[in-house]
């Protein structure tokens, strides 16, 4: 029942797109993430996803629209539904999602991360 | 998959103790609560509690000590722990939790909140 300060936390880490585990909860994981640039298209077939934006921006593409997830702000990602985050700048996000999740969802490939830091 | 933007959720409403839903995902709620002053000792059986500070100061006792949550921290109240949020001043803070949960958990009684408000 440790306390977790969000902003210490993104300092003890520098890499993108690599979630790291600070909490846990109902099968849930806390997770954050630092995001620049693009991802990948991809959907989670039986997770759905919270995006809480830290600092920065993030662009949620959807296939058809885009929105705009300012900081103090969430968007819920529901299962089966594509993706693909972007960020023009360097942006820090908390993630809710299963234990299940994987990054990359149903497209797999080189971006995926396995084996999760625990912050 | 609207995007939730925190402070101008929590201008919508006044009232104390009194979570709303502003989310849903994998059968947890998002919600948004005013507290000030103390609330009831109570645990959840079969509910974790994530509070996160959007403004305020949060003090949660535990019947051994007491963590001092402020803006930007989060703390996780698992399943069967005993606690008692406490608020000096009007604190906002995000919960997520179990669609089964009650506010006032095992302890029932007056404080009791049910037909949550939707925002």
């Amino acid at each position: 029942m440790r306390v977790v300060n969000l902003a210490e936390t993104f300092a003890r880490f520098s890499d993108h797109w690599s979630p790291k585990i600070v909490g846990e909860l109902n099968d849930c994981h806390v997770k954050l993430v630092k995001l620049v640039g693009e991802f990948v298209w991809h959907a989670h077939a039986a997770e759905d996803e919270l995006f809480l934006v830290i600092a920065g921006t993030l662009r949620m593409r959807f296939r058809d629209r885009e929105e705009i997830v300012r900081p103090g702000e969430f968007v819920i990602v529901p299962r089966g539904v594509e993706h693909m985050p972007v960020a023009d700048e360097e942006t820090h996000v908390l993630l809710l999602e299963p234990k299940s999740t994987v990054n990359t969802g149903d497209a797999g490939g080189a971006r995926t991360v396995t084996d999760l830091d625990r912050l």
